[in-house]
């Protein structure tokens, strides 16, 4: 076996623990006979996978009995349009952050069912940031907010969680569980799977039970959220393989300690961003106070020494290093699952690309 | 490893062949020094998974350059939810069969979005049945008509494709690419992918690119049809792993030829059909005319009969045969994937059951 260093943004390196106990049991899960991708999702077996993943998350989350955890299809795209579908009405209005590729695609989405004040809009700036305190107009008798807390794109992170005023909604698809956050300031919180939770194919969404309820009635029955709070996302047939991997990787954020994994995740970034600092080659894409801890994102002075270095490292042994096709440089994804010997390895390579081109 | 023969309704028997490959690619899959779960989905390694899991199916299905086929998360259930959203307008009307409880949920869903013709109503019919090819009222004019044409829970199966005049679209879910079908007669054709085609997690949706054209534009991003044939099922992260497993599934038929499994799918149902023909214990759910090939459904004399007959059944490695919570009875669900020996398993142990209980 020769496993790379996967700088993904998503879907992205996942522990090599978890992995290894999916393969062993891919054909024969703890001696029932038969793959978790087969097992019927009313039987007892896989109902024990399904429930132990949403406790788990909760556990670590801190989430008491106010909340639900639901598995929903479509990813963090899909709750672009079910948040507004649920919960804007035509006469109210939302609050959002436009900080960036993925704050916009929220704000486009809700902007189809009503009317979506964009209270900081920072999605092109160079240096990438996210909003100042001060810099966002909160609107009084907002119906919600909404804010993206890491641009997966541009590798900026709120640092802080605003006080909104009204009931806040957060996409964390790219730093769910990698940073210490108090979850229970939000209404509703929500993550593509595919980055800190485990594979593509659902997003793991957290909504206190009583918002669930006051969401629309009439919209189409996948689409409502209390569907999947009153039926425990089973209303149809889950994701199933996704939930258990979920599940597994959960039980290892938790072995391994999750104040451990928020420290190593500092230390992880702070290596890179060491790098660029000392470095007049190395340029970081972030604003200082606003650096993503998940997404390290930076430029060469070239886009040629751009792709050089993007295909040395891949030689190297050090994959998936190219910015978004939509902004370019370059791009380190660094999720909870990232190990640190790979942040050495790229540390040592930035190094050695920076004495022979720099 | 010790496999139990698995009559789950779905998610389902997947060939071991699959599953055994799936198994020792796992962590480093083909070399590329990751799991697929971990591949980005826009690079080079998951692309050739992604083309040819699409390039196999359309061959298997005989589909031409006309047709697109998309993976849209949410399975069958979000497209009773889409089709009528994109296709059906305050005041157009579409035809609709209602004949179990998968087509009564799509009739549920499309009445939000405009008028529907239930052109025939068989749903709680016992002998269970699909209609008569006369008992059907086509309306002349109609934007579509929708069919089901495979209820696994009663076990009734459409033989013959009906002429409906309007664009035809088809709940395959639970018989796709299981029995000889001119796909060229529907304007699309979808199954949630956890029965014939591989584990749960989206829906296979194959639709004339031409009609994802004409849907309705003014609906959510992930929504809308034509957002996955324009972008070829890749606007967001799709479910990686699940079209990989459906992608090896698809290449598995065609190792089998599928033709042969056709066959075979004759003669599993016609073996278990004879035990029940043969008895005054078992009385078999479906009317003979429409009797499914991939779900069987019986009774026994009493339903104390039918739990004990679950559970020997389970004792003897025949797992998940209990009818479902709706309706009750006992049902052996015999997709593709399901091996011959199981099916003689099972109709060994039913007539020794008979002996030892009628």
């Amino acid at each position: 076996m020769s496993r790379v260093y996967n700088f993904s943004a998503g879907p992205a390196a996942l522990p090599l623990d978890v992995l290894q106990a999916a393969q062993k049991d891919l054909i024969d899960y703890k001696g029932c006979g038969m793959s978790v991708m087969e097992m019927s999702h009313r039987g007892k077996d896989y109902d024990v996978i399904h429930q132990e993943a949403i406790a788990t998350f909760k556990e670590l989350c801190g989430l008491n009995d106010d909340w639900s955890v639901c598995f929903i299809q479509g990813g963090g795209s899909m709750q672009f349009a079910m948040i507004p579908m649920n919960f804007l009405t035509k006469d109210g209005s939302a609050d959002y952050i436009n900080a960036g590729a993925w704050s916009s695609k929220a704000v486009k989405q809700a902007q189809m069912f009503g009317n979506v004040n964009v209270v900081a809009n920072c999605q092109k700036d160079i240096p990438t940031r996210m909003p100042e305190k001060d810099e966002c107009k909160w609107t009084q008798g907002a119906l919600y907010s909404h804010i993206c807390t890491n641009e997966t794109i541009s590798g900026a992170q709120l640092k802080e969680i605003p006080e909104t005023g009204s009931p806040l909604f957060a996409d964390m698809s790219s730093d769910i569980l990698s940073c210490e956050r108090d979850y229970s300031k939000f209404s509703m919180f929500y993550a593509g799977a595919q980055k800190n939770l485990g594979p593509s194919g659902m997003a793991v969404v957290a909504i206190r039970k009583e918002l669930a309820e006051k969401g629309a009635a009439t919209i189409p029955t996948m689409l409502q959220y209390r569907t999947y709070v009153d039926e425990d996302s089973l209303h149809n047939t889950p994701p199933t393989w996704a939930i258990y991997i979920f599940g597994e990787t959960m039980k290892w954020v938790k072995r391994m300690g999750k104040e451990n994994l928020f420290k190593l995740n500092d230390e992880k970034a702070q290596k890179i961003y060491n790098v660029i600092d000392a470095s007049g080659f190395y340029r970081g894409t972030a604003k200082k106070e606003f650096r993503s801890n998940m997404n390290i994102t930076w430029r060469l002075p070239s886009e040629e020494l751009e792709t050089l270095f993007v295909k040395q490292a891949a030689e190297a042994g050090m994959k998936s290093l190219k910015g978004h096709r939509s902004v370019g440089g370059i791009r380190a994804s660094i999720y909870n699952a990232f190990p640190m010997e790979g942040v050495d390895a790229l540390v040592d390579f930035m190094k050695e690309f920076e004495k022979k081109n720099g």
